[in-house]
This record gives structure tokens, C-alpha cells and sequence, in this order.
């Protein structure tokens, strides 16, 4: 299928999480943000590009761009609506919500590594276990941006010790989504208690032998909107994200 | 001699080009422009990194920042101030042009990966002549963004054929400085009729066996701002960078 052929039927009202879908074909996280918050969000972004690293932005109250041909309100198949810094609705179409002025950020997603990972044979245990990657609010800082600041947010993936090296060679090899690990091992400096309580996301087995593996998180502008509280903010919902018409190629480096 | 001790130098009214200054040291290349274009011309440096890689950008107003513990104002040993995107004096000081709206970004330079090419055994020409580099605008436009917009400057070194994929390898390990190049051979499909006559800089030999090799130049925001016209813009003197407190290795991927 191609990404074309999927957004059709998302935008047909199909609802489920996009992973697996269009192999080979990057998927994006959605951020759109009133146009007067979006300078501070894209020098947010610039500060802080292994959380937010900015695969392109479209115009204000632009719907399609290079990366999509078609309607970025309703291809995606969740959306999630933020009024405030509040979550207000969770929907498959976000026409009705839609203002001249909003500024579509389109923000790499760690799919594109992860199939790096497995072909490397490094293994992803979410993906192993069908849940979704454990994610974490840390208690470190993103460097703020005018009126945007949070913290730093983590996805963790258990990797066995031999082959956390390779977990990095690899995943640097994609600097537009998140690259290299921000964190390795001794998740408590990250002021991260117990891995098995996620704040997003599901808690995965870490056996024996495996070290805690922490990368810059999409959720990380969800998590500065929530703090921030722009009038209005659209993202998509957790997992249902947007697939481009970009290859995971195009971000190999 | 520390950045600090330059940008010092500098400061107290020496006037040189910076090669060759504070090895080991990242310099960047300035441009400062009023709050309102800010967002443009940062989404245009996201939309054409190659040729733009931000490094930082300083709060409005703002003189110091991470990269320079200083006064940007001063600190650089030549300015080139442009009024309607025309130049209209080339100073040591920009103090008296200072506004309170300018937001100055920090670009990559080139100087960055020379070093790593002279280490793994490429010529550098333009050092070895002792000239500064050939640059060219081409006929290929930059991605505009709102207000932004100009074609997409190069600069060029010849290589010999044998180490073309040396250059490759060793500049892509640098993308904050412009990375991996544009373009490899064939002048004219960039619209470049004339290697002897560049558009900035000064011609070097190209030698028999050489092939020309085309980077992203920390010029394309100049060209811009001449195309552009804002109100006003500050940007260094060519070749006379912020010699900065960010260490080259900083930017090795």
C-alpha cells in the first residue's frame, strides 16, 4: 500500500495505530500551533532537535506540503486537541478545528530506526510484545524557547549489553529522527523511579543482561504544549501518526 | 590562544580574517535580523540546511548566548550592515546599529570540516594557495519560506578523483557545517559557466584529474537578505567569523 492509499483510508474514518503500515515509508508526529507561537516553536525545536527534530513545517494554515498530498485535518487516523494546554477531544478529523493561522509542524518519528534496529538484529521489545514503547517525562529540561518550555521526554527500549553499541551506530545514522540515544543505563539520573510505570505508553520486560536504552521522544512538544498552554494546539494521537510520502531512506545520513 | 582571548582581540579593534584562528574551535557564521523576519528566516535555514545550518540563535536582543561568552556585537573582527538589502558600510563595530528586535543567528562554517579533510589527507586548495574559498551562486533556488528567499550559493574544492569519496565521507560526518556536498562535477548544471570567475571569494587551480566538488556556503543567507531586503541585517565580513566556545568535535555526528 502506499502512503497515498493509506491516508485515503484514515481520511475514509479508518481508526488504528499506524505501525507496520507502508514499510519503508517515514511516519511524522503532528504539531499544529497558532502562528504567533510559531517562531518560538521552531527555535524550541532547533534547541532541542534530538526530541523534536523537524522533518518540515507547512504554511500557516496550510493542509498539504511536500511530504503529504492531501489534508493534513483529516489523514491521520487520531488526532488529539489541546485548548489551553488541556486535552478537550480525542477525533478522527480535525476540519472543524482548523484556523487560517495554524502552523503544521511534521516531526520525525522513531519507527524509521526501528526498523533499522531489526534489520541490524538488534531486537525492539514493543514491538516484540505488540504494545507501544514505553515513554518517560524525565526530569531534565529542554532548553526553552521564548514562550515554549518542558521537559525532555524518553522512549527506553531494553537492549542486551553486547549490542548496545550497535543500538547507537545505528540509530545516530538518523539524525531527523531523534538519532542517537540521549541516555544509557541508570534510568534514576534521569530522575526516572521505576521502568515499569511509563507515563505514556506500556511498561516492557527488561531481562537480564539488558540495559535501559533512552531516546529523545516524540511526545516531548505534546508534553511543552501541555506546560505552555497555547490557546489552541492539534497532534496526533499517540501511535496514529502521519505517513508521509518521504522514505526512511531519506533520513539516512 | 583561547576564543575567548580572539573574540577579545577582536574586540579591541584587530581586524583579520579568521582562518587559521583558535584550532580546534568552531567558528559560525552571523546573521542578525529584526524579530518579525525571525520565524522566516529560521524556517528557511530548517527548509535548506546544507546551506544554512543553525548552530544557535540569540534571544531578541540578546548579545551573548552557549556559543559566545561575549557581545556579538563587537566581537567579531569585521561586520557587513545591510539596509533594504543593500550593503551599507562594513564596520568593526555594529554597537551604534544595535536594535533591541534583532535576533542574531550562528551558522555553521566550513572551516569545521577543512580541518577533518586536511587530516584525512584531502587537499584543501584554497588553504594550500592561501586565497580564500571560490564561491559561486548557482541557478538552483533555495526552498523560500514567507519573506525568505535567494538561490542557493556553493563553495567549491577540487578534488582528485581518487579521493572524491574521502571528501564525501569525512564532510557528511559534519552536518552542522554544512555536511556531505551538494554536488560533485559539472559546473554548468548549477549554471556556473566560469570556474576561474567566482561570484565571492577567489578562483583556485583546478588540476588535471581533479574534480570540482560543491558545498552548501554560509553565503546563502547573505544572498538572501540582498534578495530579500529586510529593513536591516547584520552579518559578519567574509571570512572574518565568531570565532565561538563550541569545540569542531561538538559537531561530528
Amino acid at each position: 500500500m502506499t502512503p497515498a492509499e493509506a491516508r485515503a483510508r484514515f481520511r475514509d474514518g479508518l481508526v488504528t495505530p499506524t505501525a507496520g503500515w507502508c514499510p519503508g515509508w517515514a511516519q511524522a508526529n503532528l504539531l499544529a500551533l497558532p502562528r504567533d507561537l510559531a517562531y518560538d516553536f521552531l527555535l524550541f525545536a532547533q534547541r532541542n532537535p534530538k526530541p523534536c527534530p523537524v522533518l518540515d513545517v507547512l504554511d500557516a494554515g496550510a493542509v498539504s506540503g511536500p511530504l503529504l498530498d492531501g489534508d493534513i485535518r483529516t489523514d491521520l487516523p487520531a488526532y488529539r486537541v489541546y485548548v489551553d494546554g488541556e486535552q478537550v477531544e480525542e477525533t478522527t478529523d480535525v476540519t472543524s478545528w482548523w484556523r487560517e493561522d495554524l502552523v503544521s509542524f511534521l516531526i520525525g518519528c522513531s519507527f524509521t530506526f526501528e526498523a533499522a534496529l531489526v534489520e541490524a538484529g538488534v531486537p525492539v521489545r514493543h514491538v516484540e510484545e505488540g504494545v507501544n514503547v514505553p515513554m518517560y517525562r524525565t526530569s531534565r529540561r529542554c532548553r526553552p524557547a521564548g514562550a515554549i518550555s518542558g521537559p525532555l521526554v524518553v522512549s527506553m527500549r531494553p537492549v542486551p549489553a553486547e549490542q548496545v553499541a550497535d543500538a547507537v551506530t545505528v540509530t545516530a545514522r538518523y539524525p531527523a529522527v531523534h538519532g542517537a540515544p540521549v541516555h544509557i543505563g541508570d534510568p534514576s539520573a534521569l530522575g526516572i523511579d521505576d521502568l515499569d510505570k511509563p507515563d505514556y505508553g506500556d511498561a516492557v520486560e527488561v531481562r537480564a543482561g539488558e540495559v535501559p536504552v533512552f531516546w529523545g521522544c516524540g511526545v516531548t512538544p505534546q508534553a511543552a504544549v501541555v506546560e505552555s498552554r497555547p490557546s489552541l494546539a492539534i497532534a496526533h494521537a499517540p501511535g496514529h501518526m502521519l505517513v508521509t510520502d518521504a522514505r526512511d531512506s531519506d533520513y539516512l545520513l
